[in-house]
């Protein structure tokens, strides 16, 4: 009797072994273990644990150095720690990098992070038709719903490899097909204007399209009206909010820094075809993800063939990040802990400081901005521009670049943006030691300057 | 006495918390709390966890239903769990997507996934020049050294987003300038070749090329010899091993298929101008990367300055993810767990069994492939081809494609690869479900006729 009550435990036993072993086997055929995340977790925190000051950080793919990831250091910072100003080092404020974002980030750590799995999605296809992700799309048109600064109802969306990629895509969509005997379209834009647009023009020629030399202003009255018109609103490098010039029926409305951080909010932009940069917005330009709204189907059509064949889509690992920003993003809207809360603080303070110290002399001037309501805020609203359109005054000064370069501040010069070389262009969106470095330069030189005047 | 020794204690004690409150200002002033991680694992692991039968997967950005992110499934698999075989649904095997090598990276859940931080490297600019990481450029050319498969030294390298965006930005770096008199260069592929080369040609239409109708053999002997030749070895869509026919200097060799999943690997590429896909090598074709090993500095800065003026560089999120996977590559390189192990001997197996299957019935015919050495195996290995390149045999059937499809099997016609429509292509380089599902319907099919024929 005990044998027998011993095998049928043994038998029970068996059994449920059996079961164990085929649930994980049947589980972990497709489900690794759980824990598999522990590892890039670790090397993660490893990396941001890594002390650089305050002027550096290390990331996952630094150069790595005698074995181990090296600080990547804030401009003329240097050190192993980053911790050592290089002396008689210029200021750099030439680029339009979005940096002055990475500490909002840095402070919502917890909820931007994202763990991709070695299998996550790894076919070409997407969830959504032109592999695009459904999710995403669902959020880009949440975030202009939340901000009110854009009409996404009966739009299409595309998107791009940022903003960048969809310049000439929109450009070929808005051209006459190249087997039509139409004539080529006139691509056009106001002076001064994001170089981008003729330089890429130029240099993806087609029988299609051709940019034409001037401002769009002149031709205003042309009797030949085959137009693409670029607009940008706020504009690059000015930040003034602009319109058409020309009225045509092809415009491209740029609104890449159409957002509460950059400039006040007084209505939805609702043009046929609008292009926006999520680099300008959570900052991370080096995700390269942007997208057009835009009103007609064959022109929607058109863009995303060119998207189709020139890259097959937008990188997925791309669009799962931003994704978890957008969410994020979303999360805290209207918020003391929002982006746009936080990037118009730290925008209107630079602008602050800097109107200020260019007011205190007859050197420069800036572009005259006022404040203006805003409907995002809900208040009138100080300016925080992206970007200070310098000019310089004085007669020996004609080439403001150039000046201020002698001066230790690099800019980008007007010329670049096809207007006088009197004006350069300031970014104020680069990190707070960026921001830092160019008053101790402009002030310095304000200082000589006024000085050598008042001998 | 007492009362001094007390208040120097105390002295000490505020000391050291002043000491502790400065350490954790500085350091969480940029490093965020040691844990900050955890939420993002949680996630991943719980999407990995909910179970879909082993015929799909949850990913973190999979459509949400009802607040919660449903199953996505391999094709004619349906219901909550993926669990339900749909009856009368064709095996699709017309794209090249190359999931195969989905079991792989779950297997190597640890090793390959990667925490992307919310302040992760946001900046336009990368540790390189050109926006490339330079620690992801050593990888590939460590990749490239320990499979041995092309040359790289003195090779100057461009990223695209897939090799994708480099077939076109080739052929524009290696075409005469469009302010030169030359004539615009002539486009040309042997036939059966990859449609893209020419759909992007004509789509990208320019002064500075144009696409030749017919196959590159036909102008063997033309005496005006501006030709850009692409040469694709392993060949897309029969896998066969080529040379250039022209010989001459503008030679793009698409070797995407030139690694020890597909072929044996006789001897390192060394072509002027190489193309290679990370999709195909690790299987992560969302990610959208490739890059073109370049000889010639003039033709790399134009390819350079396509990718800077198209996209500012590739996705520095796709970047690290890719990084990450090919550490994870070249740590296994060799060994039992090798990725080129896994797709060889999955894709041998396939082949063996297509193989099989088709040569028991005169209905069909396959490319022919013999055993040859490997220098990376070091071994005579069989054929294990990314493709089959069906021929079908009958009179009947002079539309091979539409002939599968009426038997419930989608696959990518010879025509679209300018070839005889008697052709068309088996992607072999799918899921397990998509190669059985193939291998029901050919069965069956084959199955079907030859009772026809006996009766």
């Amino acid at each position: 009797m005990e044998e027998k009550r011993l095998k049928l435990v043994l038998l029970a036993s068996l059994l449920l072994n059996l079961y164990y072993s085929c649930s994980i086997f049947w589980t972990t055929n497709t489900s690794p273990q759980p824990g598999w995340s522990r590892e890039a977790s670790a090397e993660a925190e490893a990396a941001a644990a890594i002390p650089c000051s305050t002027h550096g950080r290390v990331f996952l793919d630094s150069p790595v150095v005698d074995g181990a990831p090296t600080c990547e250091c804030n401009t003329c910072y240097v050190g192993a720690d980053c911790s050592e100003l290089s002396p008689n080092c210029s200021a750099d404020v030439g680029s339009g990098d979005p940096v002055f974002l990475e500490p909002y980030w840095q402070k919502h750590a917890a909820s931007s992070a994202v763990l991709v799995s070695g299998w996550h999605r790894m076919s070409y296809k997407a969830t959504g038709d032109n592999y695009i992700s459904v999710e995403l799309e669902k959020h880009i048109r949440l975030l202009h719903a939340a901000v009110g600064n854009a009409v996404t109802d009966d739009m299409f969306i595309v998107f791009g490899t940022g903003s960048t990629q969809l310049i000439n895509a929109l450009v070929r969509a808005l051209s006459p097909d190249n087997t039509s005997s139409s004539s080529p379209a006139r691509v056009v834009a106001s002076i001064p204007f994001y170089p981008e647009y003729e330089l890429q023009t130029d240099f993806f020629d087609s029988r299609e399209y051709e940019w034409e030399e001037g401002a769009a202003s002149d031709f205003a009255n042309a009797s030949n009206g085959n137009f693409i018109e670029f607009v940008t609103s706020p504009n690059n490098p000015d930040s003034l909010l602009r319109r058409s010039v020309l009225g045509g029926s092809s415009v491209i409305y740029d609104h890449c820094y159409y957002w509460p951080h950059y400039t006040a909010i007084p209505a939805p932009a609702d043009g046929d075809v609008m292009l926006f940069s999520n680099s300008k917005i959570s900052g991370h330009a080096s995700s390269r993800f942007g997208w057009a709204l835009i009103k007609d189907k064959r022109v929607y059509e058109r863009a995303t063939k060119y998207i189709e064949l020139n890259s097959m889509g937008v990188s997925r690992d791309s669009q799962l990040r931003i994704l978890k920003v957008m969410k994020a993003m979303l999360a805290e809207m209207k918020g003391e802990e929002g982006v746009f809360e936080f990037g118009y603080a730290t925008m209107r303070e630079r602008w602050r400081r800097l109107s200020s110290l260019v007011s205190s002399s007859n050197l420069f001037s800036l572009q005259r901005l006022s404040p203006q309501y805003c409907t995002y805020f809900r208040k009138i609203r100080d300016p925080s521009p992206a970007y200070g359109w310098l000019k310089c005054e004085m007669e020996q000064h004609r080439d403001c670049e150039a000046f201020l370069r002698s001066e230790g501040v690099i800019t980008r010069g007007g010329a670049i943006f096809h207007s006088d070389s009197r004006y350069t262009r300031l970014s104020l969106i680069k990190t707070q030691d960026d921001f830092e470095l160019l008053m101790l330069k402009m002030e310095a030189l304000i200082n000589k300057e006024t000085s050598h005047t008042s001998f």
